[in-house]
């Protein structure tokens, strides 16, 4: 044969989902964006089209809708629930992974039914490949910013180098992170989530900067340092320029006041940090 | 002449501008976006490119940055200073048009000087035309949800109608809802905005709803109010509907607990509520 | 009564369709974006929540749906028959309009059933009052740009002037413009709107250009005046920044080629260009 | 320690740049949106601040300026050539990746100076380690459909499965494919790329399909088999639904003419093709 199949896999994405907890005081409302992603043997369906093996993605919506029915529980738990059904249940599959965004929502205090949307995202990623489980927690879309605290010098200069050393500039990212667990039979991912998150806020705001991988770095062995369950941290986080305007065309002075808000470019800075000793990722990050 | 110039402006979209304020003990931060329109007797660049009228769109963003190193104060202030400024001193400018959209942030509490961003835009507009002012405030990207206290049934039936009445479902729309002020010399903008969201809110949550158009009317009194300085309301609700799933194909009952959320088409209602003898809006709503 | 409820609408928001005509040699696919706005009295479903006259946005999504099975035709056509339909069938709708966008296609020639998406989109409204109907043609999403013949100079330069004038510059935009026909009963819409397109990317390559201003005007007058059956041209132009890139501090020259793109802020420039004795708009532009 | 860096890089993302070549009978326009990653011992910036190796993201946008200035060539060379000089002049850096997106254009015939942008994007990335380079190249953004040749049936059914086996349908999607190339010496890229594309909307045409797999791995096989210097291709593919409408409610019958486009959730079907024997790909997806 000439060509070969390679890494392949399929499955639904996005599939909105609400689900309401109706007590007797006050209602709950769960808010999911879930993308399920089956991989195993799918030769046949690729080279003939014969789909024996495919469990339709229509079937993996489903199965989210079905499953809530029974309750969400905390994202992590709900992913890992799907994913070990999809690989126990679908002969051809042998390897799931189940991605969800949950969006926040707090309390309009009228009444015990109403909600008012918030800021950022919270996520989880269950992998399981019929043996092992893996299960990554994180936050999207968490923006944040420091109005001093930051500088950056000491950087090298070349014929292309036209930047100016700064010893207290604007820093601001989207917060893109994700934290890998050691073990995907912990069971308090609530408490888990919220105290990552709040080491994640403060790391960024406490730690003084002179770079923001200096920040990043900071940010993931906060998040670590603080659940002996974190195994490892991966950031990505936009440098969202802000300039400082020059406005002595104008006859102004500008002390560290006005500044533009540049969209493109930014800069995009990604790391890990991990656990000394951590155990092997698996599929975690798959 | 075979063809003539019709209505015209022009100006500057989207200037984005975050002011700091550094006091001693901590820092401030506005977050803006700025969109200028200017109008007048602009028919000379139209016909003949004679630009001898025509204030340059880059000189306009320089006059937002300028303007906000003497400090920006509420939106509706800026708004206004901005507006009267272009039509005071451009020759042939008539009329200006002013609106700022303004992005909300909180405190990380670990410093004075570290914020995260929040969910929902604060928005102005205030016009000028040489004689007269007008403003316009409100709130954009507010999303709310009840998760009962809505019905919909009662509403005619043609060859074309599939709806099944309704005494439950649930009601989110993402809010677009602006209100004039009667007098744009009033001084209490952070106090009337804050008035007017909150009641926006609550209205939402409090109405018993029988329909969108109801809780639609039903924001707009409760904005206007609590506050005699405002003349009118308008508000644009996308009715982002929530679908109970059918869970029997799988031997599931579904006692409104699981929905799915769907994207498009989406209703869209839309009003206006106005104090009886509310003045004339003139350019308000340019 | 202290508070009124003034003017109100309500529709079906983006109801995404195909239609496919499955000829004996060839398929044709006709892809659209629909959304009907309604209006009449509905105080009722306002201030009580009865529902009486409020014919459901959902039976207005079937409607278009089944309008549909008949055929689309050219979309000005399809969005006349439904508005017509609207006020026509539903006891308490007095005015009705219908807005369509259609994404463009053209063929993949290994097949008769295979097509790829093109860019831009063409555009329709039709609004009926129960006695005449208005419509408007348009396009959107259209990108032009020209990499000379255009200047910028003769503006008024005051404190916040900084801008050099040039003789030379890349003039870009994203068309947005929209056409009134005279008479609702002409039957030529295909060929009309692939003239007044024609005209219209012509008029921006063609024009010498002094400011986007300019351009705007000669690209109304371009089209109006190849089609008798249009009295009326809006034009909403972005003005597309690209600023040449000073490269003097890498020893460079930069004889107007490399541009930086930028994203924000924007000029936007919209005007009106109309026929001598156009008969008045009426609810074209609602 | 207790906590380790682990894998990191940094670069400028989305430097968004127009060069104009200007030639006596006509201009030609190259736009792109480059996006450059650095990685390399970075350990000091992270742990301390220190940035002596940090050759800054703003040198690296000057740096993408500079060099259009002498010319852009294919985006695969542009890009080779920036990866290159990141990894041979900084001293801290081993690896270099440059991503490129090109927009198309093409002329408006009234001038030698005039374009329209036209749909789809084009793309290429380059690696490089200080030894060697890995080039790939593709599309972004290219929407196709078939009306018909498209089957689904023979997939397995479980408790949750409730869709209908069909032998017509319409499949459609927005192709991401890239394509490895076995030796980055290879100098035909505008050719290698234009052929690849034909292959693949003429694979995606030409494909009768039982799933979207297999109409997958159809177009990675046209892709590599008319091109001896393709190693592997990778395509993701969303399975971008169409539902036939059920007009029964209305007595219409609907003879797959009427379709619903849905958003979300939709199918993604990701896979490889390579050829037997392909060198190692070595950095070629970092």
């Amino acid at each position: 044969m000439t060509f070969e199949l390679g890494e392949n896999q399929y499955g639904k994405a996005e599939v909105r989902l609400v689900r309401v907890d109706r007590g007797p005081q006050a209602h709950g409302i769960t808010d999911l964006n879930v993308t399920t992603t089956l991989a195993g043997d799918l030769t046949a369906t690729h080279l003939t089209g014969d789909n024996t093996g495919v469990l339709p993605t229509d079937t993996q919506k489903n199965t989210v809708h079905a499953f809530a029915r029974d309750g969400i529980g905390e994202i992590e738990e709900f992913a890992l629930r799907l994913a070990r059904h999809f690989v126990d249940s679908a002969p051809a599959i042998t390897r799931a992974r189940v991605r969800i965004e949950q969006y926040g929502w707090e309390r309009i205090p009228a009444t015990g039914h109403s909600f008012t949307r918030t800021a950022g995202t919270r996520t989880a990623s269950a992998a399981y490949d019929g043996t092992t489980a893996w299960v990554v927690s994180g936050v999207e879309g968490v923006t944040v910013l420091n109005t001093t605290g930051s500088e950056f010098h000491g950087f090298p200069r070349d014929r292309y180098t036209t930047l100016a050393e700064t010893s207290d500039r604007i820093l601001a990212t989207d917060v893109t992170a994700r934290w890998r667990h050691a073990d995907p039979t912990r069971t308090d991912w609530a408490a888990s989530f919220a105290g990552a998150k709040d080491r994640l806020l403060n790391a960024f705001a406490a730690t003084y900067s002179h770079s923001l991988q200096q920040t990043l770095h900071s940010m993931g062995q906060y998040v670590l340092s603080g659940d002996d369950g974190l195994a490892e941290a991966r950031l990505a986080l936009p440098n969202k320029h802000h300039f400082l305007v020059d406005l002595q065309p104008f006859d102004l002075d500008n002390p560290q006041q006005v500044y533009q808000v540049a969209d493109r470019p930014y800069g995009l800075i990604e790391g890990t940090v991990h656990r000394t000793g951590a155990p092997d990722p698996g599929l975690a990050w798959w």
